[in-house]
Protein backbone atom coordinates (compact mmCIF):
# COMPACT_ATOMS: atom_id res chain seq x y z
CA UNK A 1 0.00 0.00 0.00
CA UNK A 2 1.67 3.43 -1.09
CA UNK A 3 1.36 6.24 1.35
CA UNK A 4 -0.87 8.73 0.45
CA UNK A 5 -0.79 11.87 2.34
CA UNK A 6 -4.12 13.70 1.66
CA UNK A 7 -6.37 14.30 4.78
CA UNK A 8 -10.04 14.37 4.63
CA UNK A 9 -12.13 16.24 7.59
CA UNK A 10 -15.67 14.60 7.64
CA UNK A 11 -17.74 16.60 10.70
CA UNK A 12 -20.41 15.33 12.48
CA UNK A 13 -22.50 18.08 13.80
CA UNK A 14 -23.78 17.24 17.01
CA UNK A 15 -24.47 21.09 18.51
CA UNK A 16 -21.85 21.24 21.46
CA UNK A 17 -21.26 17.30 20.94
CA UNK A 18 -19.98 17.99 17.35
CA UNK A 19 -16.79 16.37 16.52
CA UNK A 20 -14.50 15.79 13.38
CA UNK A 21 -13.34 12.44 11.81
CA UNK A 22 -9.80 12.49 10.82
CA UNK A 23 -9.49 10.26 7.89
CA UNK A 24 -6.08 9.79 5.51
CA UNK A 25 -3.34 7.25 5.37
CA UNK A 26 -0.50 7.02 8.06
CA UNK A 27 -1.90 9.98 10.11
CA UNK A 28 -1.35 8.03 13.13
CA UNK A 29 1.67 9.89 14.12
CA UNK A 30 -1.04 12.76 14.33
CA UNK A 31 -3.03 11.42 17.29
CA UNK A 32 -0.66 13.11 20.25
CA UNK A 33 -1.43 16.69 18.16
CA UNK A 34 -4.92 15.88 17.48
CA UNK A 35 -5.55 15.08 21.16
CA UNK A 36 -3.87 18.21 22.67
CA UNK A 37 -5.90 19.95 20.36
CA UNK A 38 -9.49 18.61 21.68
CA UNK A 39 -8.95 18.32 25.19
CA UNK A 40 -6.65 20.02 28.33
CA UNK A 41 -5.55 17.03 30.44
CA UNK A 42 -2.50 14.84 29.62
CA UNK A 43 -3.12 11.70 30.69
CA UNK A 44 -3.80 9.27 28.22
CA UNK A 45 -5.38 5.57 28.64
CA UNK A 46 -4.73 3.43 25.69
CA UNK A 47 -7.67 0.80 25.59
CA UNK A 48 -7.08 -2.00 23.19
CA UNK A 49 -6.61 -5.73 22.97
CA UNK A 50 -2.73 -7.95 22.85
CA UNK A 51 -3.16 -8.50 19.64
CA UNK A 52 -3.75 -4.89 18.23
CA UNK A 53 -1.50 -3.89 20.99
CA UNK A 54 1.18 -5.28 20.02
CA UNK A 55 0.98 -4.49 16.13
CA UNK A 56 -0.07 -0.66 16.75
CA UNK A 57 0.63 0.32 20.57
CA UNK A 58 4.46 1.48 19.83
CA UNK A 59 2.90 4.11 17.24
CA UNK A 60 -0.07 5.17 19.46
CA UNK A 61 2.65 5.78 22.38
CA UNK A 62 5.09 7.44 20.23
CA UNK A 63 2.80 9.92 18.77
CA UNK A 64 1.13 11.00 22.17
CA UNK A 65 4.48 10.88 24.00
CA UNK A 66 6.07 13.26 21.15
CA UNK A 67 3.03 15.61 22.31
CA UNK A 68 3.55 15.35 25.91
CA UNK A 69 1.29 12.98 26.65
CA UNK A 70 1.21 10.33 29.20
CA UNK A 71 0.57 7.10 28.35
CA UNK A 72 -0.97 4.01 29.52
CA UNK A 73 -1.46 0.87 27.79
CA UNK A 74 -4.94 -0.99 28.86
CA UNK A 75 -5.53 -4.63 27.17
CA UNK A 76 -9.11 -6.25 27.27
CA UNK A 77 -9.36 -9.99 26.29
CA UNK A 78 -10.37 -10.04 22.59
CA UNK A 79 -13.55 -11.32 21.31
CA UNK A 80 -17.19 -10.60 21.34
CA UNK A 81 -18.00 -12.41 24.86
CA UNK A 82 -15.24 -10.44 26.45
CA UNK A 83 -17.48 -7.27 25.89
CA UNK A 84 -19.35 -7.34 29.60
CA UNK A 85 -18.89 -6.12 33.20
CA UNK A 86 -15.41 -8.02 33.62
CA UNK A 87 -13.66 -6.12 31.22
CA UNK A 88 -15.62 -2.90 32.06
CA UNK A 89 -14.03 -3.32 35.58
CA UNK A 90 -10.81 -4.12 34.79
CA UNK A 91 -10.69 -0.66 33.20
CA UNK A 92 -11.98 1.47 35.53
CA UNK A 93 -9.66 -1.12 38.40
CA UNK A 94 -6.61 0.35 36.03
CA UNK A 95 -7.88 4.11 35.41
CA UNK A 96 -7.52 4.08 39.04
CA UNK A 97 -4.41 2.56 39.67
CA UNK A 98 -2.41 4.86 37.07
CA UNK A 99 -3.99 8.22 38.91
CA UNK A 100 -6.28 8.97 36.02
CA UNK A 101 -8.98 11.62 37.24
CA UNK A 102 -11.71 13.95 35.36
CA UNK A 103 -9.39 15.31 33.40
CA UNK A 104 -8.22 11.86 31.45
CA UNK A 105 -8.89 10.58 28.39
CA UNK A 106 -9.54 7.39 27.15
CA UNK A 107 -8.49 6.36 23.09
CA UNK A 108 -10.54 3.23 22.18
CA UNK A 109 -7.53 1.50 19.57
CA UNK A 110 -9.08 -1.62 18.31
CA UNK A 111 -11.98 -2.71 16.35
CA UNK A 112 -16.10 -2.47 17.47
CA UNK A 113 -15.74 -4.33 20.49
CA UNK A 114 -12.80 -2.31 22.13
CA UNK A 115 -14.26 1.09 20.68
CA UNK A 116 -17.87 0.51 22.42
CA UNK A 117 -16.08 -0.37 25.53
CA UNK A 118 -14.07 2.11 25.72
CA UNK A 119 -16.55 4.57 24.64
CA UNK A 120 -18.97 3.27 28.01
CA UNK A 121 -15.85 3.35 30.01
CA UNK A 122 -15.90 6.94 29.30
CA UNK A 123 -19.44 7.42 29.76
CA UNK A 124 -18.98 6.59 33.01
CA UNK A 125 -15.51 6.96 34.85
CA UNK A 126 -16.50 9.91 36.78
CA UNK A 127 -19.56 10.57 35.63
CA UNK A 128 -17.27 11.07 31.76
CA UNK A 129 -14.04 11.45 30.56
CA UNK A 130 -13.31 12.63 26.56
CA UNK A 131 -11.93 9.78 24.61
CA UNK A 132 -11.14 9.78 21.05
CA UNK A 133 -11.97 6.59 18.55
CA UNK A 134 -8.76 4.86 16.75
CA UNK A 135 -10.41 2.33 14.90
CA UNK A 136 -8.14 -0.96 13.45
CA UNK A 137 -11.23 -2.34 11.36
CA UNK A 138 -13.38 -1.30 8.44
CA UNK A 139 -16.46 -2.21 10.17
CA UNK A 140 -15.35 0.03 13.15
CA UNK A 141 -14.31 2.82 10.81
CA UNK A 142 -17.52 2.93 9.02
CA UNK A 143 -19.60 2.08 11.30
CA UNK A 144 -19.41 1.95 15.05
CA UNK A 145 -16.45 4.33 15.72
CA UNK A 146 -19.04 7.12 14.47
CA UNK A 147 -22.50 8.10 15.78
CA UNK A 148 -21.40 7.68 19.44
CA UNK A 149 -23.41 3.90 20.86
CA UNK A 150 -21.47 2.90 23.58
CA UNK A 151 -21.98 0.00 25.93
CA UNK A 152 -21.70 -3.87 26.80
CA UNK A 153 -23.51 -7.18 26.67
CA UNK A 154 -25.40 -9.09 29.50
CA UNK A 155 -25.94 -12.28 29.65
CA UNK A 156 -29.39 -11.81 28.50
CA UNK A 157 -28.23 -10.17 25.11
CA UNK A 158 -25.89 -7.93 23.31
CA UNK A 159 -25.47 -4.12 23.89
CA UNK A 160 -28.47 -3.99 26.50
CA UNK A 161 -25.78 -1.45 28.97
CA UNK A 162 -24.47 1.10 27.58
CA UNK A 163 -24.89 5.25 26.66
CA UNK A 164 -25.06 7.54 23.39
CA UNK A 165 -22.00 9.54 24.38
CA UNK A 166 -19.64 10.93 21.77
CA UNK A 167 -16.00 10.63 21.03
CA UNK A 168 -14.24 14.12 20.82
CA UNK A 169 -12.82 13.12 17.50
CA UNK A 170 -12.40 9.64 15.46
CA UNK A 171 -9.04 9.27 13.78
CA UNK A 172 -8.83 6.77 10.77
CA UNK A 173 -5.31 5.46 9.11
CA UNK A 174 -6.70 3.79 6.37
CA UNK A 175 -3.17 2.09 5.98
CA UNK A 176 -4.10 -0.15 9.43
CA UNK A 177 -6.40 -1.99 6.99
CA UNK A 178 -3.08 -3.87 5.91
CA UNK A 179 -3.70 -5.95 9.10
CA UNK A 180 -6.91 -6.80 8.52
CA UNK A 181 -7.89 -10.74 7.34
CA UNK A 182 -9.84 -10.72 4.16
CA UNK A 183 -12.49 -12.29 6.29
CA UNK A 184 -13.04 -9.17 8.75
CA UNK A 185 -12.34 -7.05 5.78
CA UNK A 186 -15.23 -8.33 3.68
CA UNK A 187 -17.44 -8.06 6.53
CA UNK A 188 -17.17 -4.67 6.60
CA UNK A 189 -17.80 -4.49 3.38
CA UNK A 190 -21.10 -5.45 4.07
CA UNK A 191 -21.82 -2.31 6.04
CA UNK A 192 -20.03 0.00 3.15
CA UNK A 193 -22.36 -1.93 1.33
CA UNK A 194 -25.35 -0.84 3.27
CA UNK A 195 -24.51 3.04 3.11
CA UNK A 196 -24.53 2.79 -0.93
CA UNK A 197 -28.26 1.59 -0.30
CA UNK A 198 -29.28 3.73 2.30
CA UNK A 199 -28.03 6.78 0.49
CA UNK A 200 -30.31 9.19 -0.69
CA UNK A 201 -27.81 9.80 -3.89
CA UNK A 202 -25.44 7.31 -6.23
CA UNK A 203 -22.05 8.01 -5.22
CA UNK A 204 -21.12 5.44 -3.55
CA UNK A 205 -23.47 2.58 -4.82
CA UNK A 206 -21.44 3.80 -8.61
CA UNK A 207 -17.33 3.76 -6.68
CA UNK A 208 -18.69 0.40 -5.61
CA UNK A 209 -19.46 -0.57 -9.03
CA UNK A 210 -16.56 0.50 -10.55
CA UNK A 211 -13.93 -0.20 -8.79
CA UNK A 212 -13.56 -3.70 -7.36
CA UNK A 213 -10.15 -4.15 -7.92
CA UNK A 214 -9.07 -0.94 -6.60
CA UNK A 215 -10.87 -2.47 -3.75
CA UNK A 216 -9.63 -5.86 -3.64
CA UNK A 217 -6.05 -4.31 -4.01
CA UNK A 218 -6.82 -2.07 -1.37
CA UNK A 219 -5.64 0.95 -3.22
CA UNK A 220 -5.83 3.47 -0.33
CA UNK A 221 -7.44 6.38 -2.43
CA UNK A 222 -9.50 4.28 -3.24
CA UNK A 223 -10.18 2.80 0.65
CA UNK A 224 -10.29 6.33 1.23
CA UNK A 225 -12.89 7.31 -1.42
CA UNK A 226 -15.58 4.60 0.30
CA UNK A 227 -15.06 5.34 3.74
CA UNK A 228 -15.37 8.92 3.70
CA UNK A 229 -18.54 8.49 1.61
CA UNK A 230 -19.66 6.02 4.04
CA UNK A 231 -18.92 8.16 7.42
CA UNK A 232 -21.10 11.06 5.72
CA UNK A 233 -23.55 9.20 5.21
CA UNK A 234 -23.66 7.89 8.63
CA UNK A 235 -22.73 11.42 10.18
CA UNK A 236 -25.54 13.26 8.35
CA UNK A 237 -28.00 10.73 9.75
CA UNK A 238 -26.63 10.83 13.18
CA UNK A 239 -26.88 14.64 13.46
CA UNK A 240 -30.84 14.42 12.34
CA UNK A 241 -31.06 11.95 15.11
CA UNK A 242 -28.48 11.45 17.63
CA UNK A 243 -30.32 9.64 19.92
CA UNK A 244 -32.34 6.92 18.06
CA UNK A 245 -35.91 9.32 18.88
CA UNK A 246 -36.87 10.44 15.32
CA UNK A 247 -37.13 7.04 13.30
CA UNK A 248 -34.31 7.91 11.13
CA UNK A 249 -31.38 6.57 12.93
CA UNK A 250 -33.25 3.47 11.99
CA UNK A 251 -32.22 3.75 8.49
CA UNK A 252 -28.85 2.61 9.32
CA UNK A 253 -30.34 -0.90 10.73
CA UNK A 254 -31.22 -1.76 6.96
CA UNK A 255 -30.32 -5.41 6.91
CA UNK A 256 -29.94 -5.61 10.87
CA UNK A 257 -33.12 -7.33 11.52
CA UNK A 258 -32.84 -10.40 9.85
CA UNK A 259 -28.93 -9.73 9.99
CA UNK A 260 -29.83 -9.99 14.03
CA UNK A 261 -32.38 -13.07 13.90
CA UNK A 262 -28.93 -14.65 11.64
CA UNK A 263 -26.48 -13.92 14.46
CA UNK A 264 -28.81 -15.03 17.12
CA UNK A 265 -30.22 -18.69 15.93
CA UNK A 266 -26.28 -19.46 15.85
CA UNK A 267 -25.49 -18.05 18.49
CA UNK A 268 -23.01 -15.27 17.46
CA UNK A 269 -20.56 -17.96 16.35
CA UNK A 270 -21.33 -18.67 13.18
CA UNK A 271 -21.21 -15.51 10.80
CA UNK A 272 -19.24 -12.43 11.57
CA UNK A 273 -21.76 -9.09 12.03
CA UNK A 274 -21.08 -8.04 8.61
CA UNK A 275 -21.71 -11.22 6.85
CA UNK A 276 -25.30 -11.56 9.09
CA UNK A 277 -25.82 -8.06 7.88
CA UNK A 278 -25.33 -9.28 4.30
CA UNK A 279 -27.52 -12.07 4.67
CA UNK A 280 -29.75 -9.49 6.17
CA UNK A 281 -29.84 -7.31 3.63
CA UNK A 282 -30.45 -9.69 0.88
CA UNK A 283 -33.56 -11.03 2.82
CA UNK A 284 -35.00 -7.50 3.38
CA UNK A 285 -34.72 -7.06 -0.06
CA UNK A 286 -36.76 -10.12 -1.28
CA UNK A 287 -39.10 -8.75 1.92
CA UNK A 288 -39.63 -5.81 0.53
CA UNK A 289 -40.12 -6.85 -3.12
CA UNK A 290 -42.65 -9.63 -1.49
CA UNK A 291 -44.81 -6.88 0.23
CA UNK A 292 -44.69 -5.02 -2.79
CA UNK A 293 -45.79 -7.76 -5.42
CA UNK A 294 -47.60 -9.58 -3.28
CA UNK A 295 -46.81 -12.78 -1.01
CA UNK A 296 -49.04 -14.91 -3.37
CA UNK A 297 -47.41 -18.13 -5.12
CA UNK A 298 -47.19 -17.29 -9.43
CA UNK B 1 -48.28 16.54 60.62
CA UNK B 2 -51.28 18.28 59.28
CA UNK B 3 -52.40 18.05 55.19
CA UNK B 4 -51.48 20.85 53.00
CA UNK B 5 -52.57 20.92 50.04
CA UNK B 6 -50.38 24.02 48.43
CA UNK B 7 -48.21 22.53 45.82
CA UNK B 8 -45.15 24.60 44.61
CA UNK B 9 -43.74 24.15 41.18
CA UNK B 10 -39.79 24.50 40.81
CA UNK B 11 -38.20 24.93 36.95
CA UNK B 12 -34.96 23.43 36.98
CA UNK B 13 -33.61 24.75 33.39
CA UNK B 14 -31.13 22.74 31.08
CA UNK B 15 -32.51 22.96 27.47
CA UNK B 16 -33.60 20.05 26.87
CA UNK B 17 -32.95 18.25 29.59
CA UNK B 18 -35.38 20.71 31.48
CA UNK B 19 -37.96 19.26 34.38
CA UNK B 20 -40.31 20.37 37.11
CA UNK B 21 -39.87 19.64 40.58
CA UNK B 22 -43.27 18.90 42.42
CA UNK B 23 -42.76 20.21 46.08
CA UNK B 24 -46.38 19.48 48.01
CA UNK B 25 -47.87 17.64 51.12
CA UNK B 26 -49.46 14.37 49.97
CA UNK B 27 -49.03 14.67 46.27
CA UNK B 28 -47.59 11.38 45.76
CA UNK B 29 -50.99 10.08 44.79
CA UNK B 30 -50.15 12.62 41.95
CA UNK B 31 -47.36 10.53 40.35
CA UNK B 32 -49.18 8.50 37.92
CA UNK B 33 -50.68 11.76 36.46
CA UNK B 34 -47.01 12.99 36.31
CA UNK B 35 -45.62 10.11 34.75
CA UNK B 36 -48.36 9.83 32.01
CA UNK B 37 -47.18 13.66 31.17
CA UNK B 38 -43.60 13.78 31.01
CA UNK B 39 -43.08 10.09 29.00
CA UNK B 40 -45.30 7.78 26.98
CA UNK B 41 -43.83 4.68 28.37
CA UNK B 42 -46.57 2.53 30.31
CA UNK B 43 -43.91 0.27 32.02
CA UNK B 44 -42.59 1.60 35.00
CA UNK B 45 -40.14 -0.10 37.72
CA UNK B 46 -40.14 1.33 41.03
CA UNK B 47 -36.71 0.75 42.42
CA UNK B 48 -36.45 0.98 46.30
CA UNK B 49 -35.06 -1.04 49.74
CA UNK B 50 -37.15 -2.85 51.89
CA UNK B 51 -37.80 -0.76 54.60
CA UNK B 52 -39.03 2.15 51.99
CA UNK B 53 -40.61 -0.21 49.62
CA UNK B 54 -42.61 -1.81 53.13
CA UNK B 55 -44.00 2.17 53.66
CA UNK B 56 -44.77 3.61 50.47
CA UNK B 57 -44.90 0.56 47.53
CA UNK B 58 -48.81 0.45 47.90
CA UNK B 59 -49.56 4.06 47.63
CA UNK B 60 -46.82 4.59 45.04
CA UNK B 61 -48.43 1.05 43.13
CA UNK B 62 -52.23 2.46 43.46
CA UNK B 63 -51.54 5.80 41.87
CA UNK B 64 -49.60 4.73 38.91
CA UNK B 65 -52.33 1.95 38.30
CA UNK B 66 -54.84 4.41 38.37
CA UNK B 67 -52.70 6.41 35.63
CA UNK B 68 -53.11 2.66 33.64
CA UNK B 69 -49.27 2.31 34.38
CA UNK B 70 -48.17 -1.24 34.58
CA UNK B 71 -45.85 -1.53 38.04
CA UNK B 72 -43.56 -3.80 39.10
CA UNK B 73 -40.95 -3.49 42.39
CA UNK B 74 -37.52 -3.82 42.21
CA UNK B 75 -35.59 -4.02 45.65
CA UNK B 76 -32.14 -3.59 46.18
CA UNK B 77 -30.34 -3.63 49.64
CA UNK B 78 -29.86 -0.86 52.00
CA UNK B 79 -26.69 0.49 52.56
CA UNK B 80 -24.19 2.39 51.76
CA UNK B 81 -22.04 -0.88 50.71
CA UNK B 82 -25.15 -2.13 48.57
CA UNK B 83 -24.24 1.31 45.60
CA UNK B 84 -22.45 -1.02 43.60
CA UNK B 85 -22.25 -3.33 40.77
CA UNK B 86 -24.15 -6.51 42.54
CA UNK B 87 -27.23 -4.11 43.13
CA UNK B 88 -26.87 -2.52 39.58
CA UNK B 89 -27.05 -5.76 37.98
CA UNK B 90 -30.10 -7.18 39.80
CA UNK B 91 -31.49 -4.06 38.23
CA UNK B 92 -30.84 -4.75 35.10
CA UNK B 93 -31.87 -8.26 35.40
CA UNK B 94 -35.31 -7.90 36.78
CA UNK B 95 -36.14 -5.01 34.33
CA UNK B 96 -35.09 -7.58 31.68
CA UNK B 97 -37.15 -10.30 33.41
CA UNK B 98 -40.16 -8.30 32.88
CA UNK B 99 -39.32 -7.33 29.67
CA UNK B 100 -38.59 -3.63 29.67
CA UNK B 101 -37.61 -1.53 26.85
CA UNK B 102 -36.32 1.46 26.29
CA UNK B 103 -39.84 3.01 26.63
CA UNK B 104 -39.87 1.66 29.92
CA UNK B 105 -39.23 4.14 33.25
CA UNK B 106 -38.13 4.08 36.32
CA UNK B 107 -38.81 5.50 39.97
CA UNK B 108 -36.42 5.86 42.40
CA UNK B 109 -37.70 5.41 45.76
CA UNK B 110 -35.71 6.30 48.34
CA UNK B 111 -33.14 7.96 49.51
CA UNK B 112 -29.21 9.21 48.42
CA UNK B 113 -28.16 5.77 47.51
CA UNK B 114 -31.20 4.14 45.87
CA UNK B 115 -31.86 7.64 43.96
CA UNK B 116 -28.18 7.14 42.95
CA UNK B 117 -28.20 4.19 41.74
CA UNK B 118 -31.52 4.21 40.19
CA UNK B 119 -30.64 7.23 37.74
CA UNK B 120 -27.34 5.55 36.99
CA UNK B 121 -29.64 2.13 36.42
CA UNK B 122 -31.42 4.59 34.02
CA UNK B 123 -28.77 6.17 31.98
CA UNK B 124 -27.26 2.91 30.93
CA UNK B 125 -29.66 0.64 30.75
CA UNK B 126 -30.24 0.37 26.84
CA UNK B 127 -28.84 3.31 26.65
CA UNK B 128 -30.72 5.02 28.41
CA UNK B 129 -34.58 5.07 29.37
CA UNK B 130 -36.50 8.10 31.51
CA UNK B 131 -36.62 8.32 35.07
CA UNK B 132 -38.32 10.27 38.17
CA UNK B 133 -36.92 11.16 41.56
CA UNK B 134 -39.08 10.49 44.69
CA UNK B 135 -36.97 11.27 47.51
CA UNK B 136 -38.22 9.83 50.86
CA UNK B 137 -35.12 11.30 52.60
CA UNK B 138 -34.89 15.07 53.33
CA UNK B 139 -31.02 14.97 52.23
CA UNK B 140 -32.24 13.21 48.94
CA UNK B 141 -35.07 16.29 48.62
CA UNK B 142 -32.74 18.97 48.60
CA UNK B 143 -29.70 17.66 47.68
CA UNK B 144 -29.42 14.14 45.23
CA UNK B 145 -32.75 14.37 43.65
CA UNK B 146 -31.80 17.39 42.00
CA UNK B 147 -28.81 18.08 39.69
CA UNK B 148 -28.98 14.61 37.92
CA UNK B 149 -25.56 13.11 39.57
CA UNK B 150 -26.25 9.36 39.47
CA UNK B 151 -23.30 6.63 40.03
CA UNK B 152 -22.45 3.87 41.86
CA UNK B 153 -19.21 3.18 44.35
CA UNK B 154 -16.02 0.99 43.29
CA UNK B 155 -14.36 -1.06 46.16
CA UNK B 156 -11.28 2.11 45.39
CA UNK B 157 -13.79 5.07 46.10
CA UNK B 158 -17.07 6.72 46.17
CA UNK B 159 -19.08 7.57 42.94
CA UNK B 160 -16.57 6.57 40.87
CA UNK B 161 -18.61 5.79 38.51
CA UNK B 162 -21.94 7.31 37.40
CA UNK B 163 -23.20 9.91 34.78
CA UNK B 164 -24.53 13.05 35.08
CA UNK B 165 -28.34 12.34 33.54
CA UNK B 166 -31.80 14.08 34.22
CA UNK B 167 -34.72 12.84 35.89
CA UNK B 168 -37.90 13.71 33.87
CA UNK B 169 -39.36 14.94 36.93
CA UNK B 170 -38.74 14.99 40.76
CA UNK B 171 -41.36 14.05 42.98
CA UNK B 172 -41.23 16.01 46.73
CA UNK B 173 -43.95 14.51 49.57
CA UNK B 174 -42.75 16.47 52.39
CA UNK B 175 -45.54 14.05 54.83
CA UNK B 176 -42.74 11.67 53.81
CA UNK B 177 -40.55 12.94 55.83
CA UNK B 178 -42.93 11.49 58.55
CA UNK B 179 -40.92 8.24 58.63
CA UNK B 180 -37.12 9.65 58.86
CA UNK B 181 -35.46 9.26 61.98
CA UNK B 182 -34.38 12.27 63.79
CA UNK B 183 -30.67 11.59 63.44
CA UNK B 184 -31.54 11.27 59.70
CA UNK B 185 -33.44 14.49 59.57
CA UNK B 186 -30.88 16.20 61.24
CA UNK B 187 -28.27 15.11 58.82
CA UNK B 188 -30.48 16.18 56.15
CA UNK B 189 -30.69 19.75 57.81
CA UNK B 190 -26.80 19.89 57.47
CA UNK B 191 -27.40 19.99 53.72
CA UNK B 192 -30.59 23.03 54.11
CA UNK B 193 -27.43 24.26 55.93
CA UNK B 194 -25.10 24.37 53.08
CA UNK B 195 -27.74 26.19 50.93
CA UNK B 196 -28.06 28.56 53.45
CA UNK B 197 -24.51 29.88 53.40
CA UNK B 198 -23.88 29.68 49.80
CA UNK B 199 -26.90 31.63 48.52
CA UNK B 200 -26.23 34.91 47.14
CA UNK B 201 -29.73 36.38 49.49
CA UNK B 202 -30.76 35.83 53.19
CA UNK B 203 -33.91 34.41 52.65
CA UNK B 204 -33.33 30.72 53.72
CA UNK B 205 -30.84 31.80 56.34
CA UNK B 206 -33.53 33.96 58.04
CA UNK B 207 -36.31 31.25 57.65
CA UNK B 208 -33.74 28.99 59.80
CA UNK B 209 -33.48 31.28 62.39
CA UNK B 210 -36.45 32.56 63.12
CA UNK B 211 -38.05 29.17 62.55
CA UNK B 212 -36.52 26.98 64.90
CA UNK B 213 -39.52 25.31 66.67
CA UNK B 214 -41.62 25.07 63.58
CA UNK B 215 -38.55 22.98 61.81
CA UNK B 216 -38.44 20.73 65.14
CA UNK B 217 -42.06 20.31 64.90
CA UNK B 218 -42.34 18.89 61.14
CA UNK B 219 -44.49 21.73 60.45
CA UNK B 220 -44.79 21.06 56.30
CA UNK B 221 -45.69 24.65 55.74
CA UNK B 222 -42.22 25.27 56.72
CA UNK B 223 -40.46 22.14 55.70
CA UNK B 224 -41.71 22.95 52.17
CA UNK B 225 -40.53 26.67 52.21
CA UNK B 226 -36.54 25.23 53.54
CA UNK B 227 -37.32 22.69 50.75
CA UNK B 228 -38.24 25.05 48.35
CA UNK B 229 -35.52 27.78 49.01
CA UNK B 230 -32.60 24.98 48.92
CA UNK B 231 -34.21 23.33 45.38
CA UNK B 232 -34.34 26.74 44.30
CA UNK B 233 -30.58 27.76 45.12
CA UNK B 234 -29.49 24.29 43.95
CA UNK B 235 -31.94 24.40 40.77
CA UNK B 236 -29.94 27.38 39.87
CA UNK B 237 -26.14 26.54 40.37
CA UNK B 238 -27.18 23.22 38.36
CA UNK B 239 -28.53 24.90 35.22
CA UNK B 240 -25.69 27.05 35.13
CA UNK B 241 -23.36 24.54 35.31
CA UNK B 242 -24.82 21.10 34.59
CA UNK B 243 -21.65 19.26 34.24
CA UNK B 244 -19.24 20.79 36.52
CA UNK B 245 -17.22 21.89 33.99
CA UNK B 246 -17.41 26.11 35.14
CA UNK B 247 -16.36 25.45 38.96
CA UNK B 248 -19.88 26.96 39.49
CA UNK B 249 -21.19 23.81 40.77
CA UNK B 250 -18.37 23.51 43.45
CA UNK B 251 -20.31 26.28 45.49
CA UNK B 252 -22.33 23.10 46.45
CA UNK B 253 -19.30 21.64 47.92
CA UNK B 254 -19.16 23.93 50.75
CA UNK B 255 -18.26 21.69 53.48
CA UNK B 256 -17.47 18.59 51.27
CA UNK B 257 -13.73 18.89 51.08
CA UNK B 258 -13.17 18.22 54.85
CA UNK B 259 -16.55 16.20 54.73
CA UNK B 260 -15.06 13.85 52.80
CA UNK B 261 -12.14 13.70 54.71
CA UNK B 262 -14.23 13.03 58.29
CA UNK B 263 -15.55 10.41 55.80
CA UNK B 264 -12.94 8.71 54.47
CA UNK B 265 -10.66 8.83 58.11
CA UNK B 266 -14.00 6.84 59.74
CA UNK B 267 -14.40 4.40 56.88
CA UNK B 268 -17.78 5.99 56.16
CA UNK B 269 -19.07 4.38 59.33
CA UNK B 270 -18.72 6.54 62.05
CA UNK B 271 -20.83 9.94 60.84
CA UNK B 272 -23.88 10.16 57.89
CA UNK B 273 -23.39 11.96 55.41
CA UNK B 274 -24.87 15.47 56.67
CA UNK B 275 -22.91 15.50 60.05
CA UNK B 276 -19.90 15.01 58.03
CA UNK B 277 -20.36 18.01 56.02
CA UNK B 278 -22.09 19.76 59.14
CA UNK B 279 -18.31 19.31 61.15
CA UNK B 280 -16.82 19.98 57.30
CA UNK B 281 -18.54 23.19 57.27
CA UNK B 282 -17.37 24.55 60.61
CA UNK B 283 -13.51 23.90 59.64
CA UNK B 284 -14.13 25.47 55.84
CA UNK B 285 -14.65 28.24 57.76
CA UNK B 286 -12.11 28.09 60.63
CA UNK B 287 -10.05 27.66 57.17
CA UNK B 288 -11.26 30.65 55.32
CA UNK B 289 -10.76 32.80 58.58
CA UNK B 290 -7.55 31.84 59.18
CA UNK B 291 -6.69 32.29 55.66
CA UNK B 292 -8.19 36.04 56.00
CA UNK B 293 -6.36 36.53 59.42
CA UNK B 294 -3.02 34.48 58.94
CA UNK B 295 -1.90 31.22 60.28
CA UNK B 296 0.35 32.94 62.66
CA UNK B 297 -0.32 32.05 67.40
CA UNK B 298 -2.51 35.46 68.48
Amino acid sequence: MKNCTKKEIINVELKENSYEINLGSQNINELGEIISHVTEGRNVGVITNPAIGEIYFAKVKASLEKSGLCCSRIDIPEGEEHKNFNSLKKIYSELLKNNFDRKSILVALGGGIVGDITGFAAASFMRGVPFVQVPTSLLAMVDSSVGGKTGINLPEGKNLVGAIYQPKHVLIDVDMLISLSPAEFNAGMAEVIKYAFISKHGDLINILRNRVDDIKRLNPTCLKEIIKSSCEIKAQIVSEDECETKDIRSFLNFGHTFGHAVESITNYKEFRHGEAVSIGMVYAGILSKLMETGFQEE
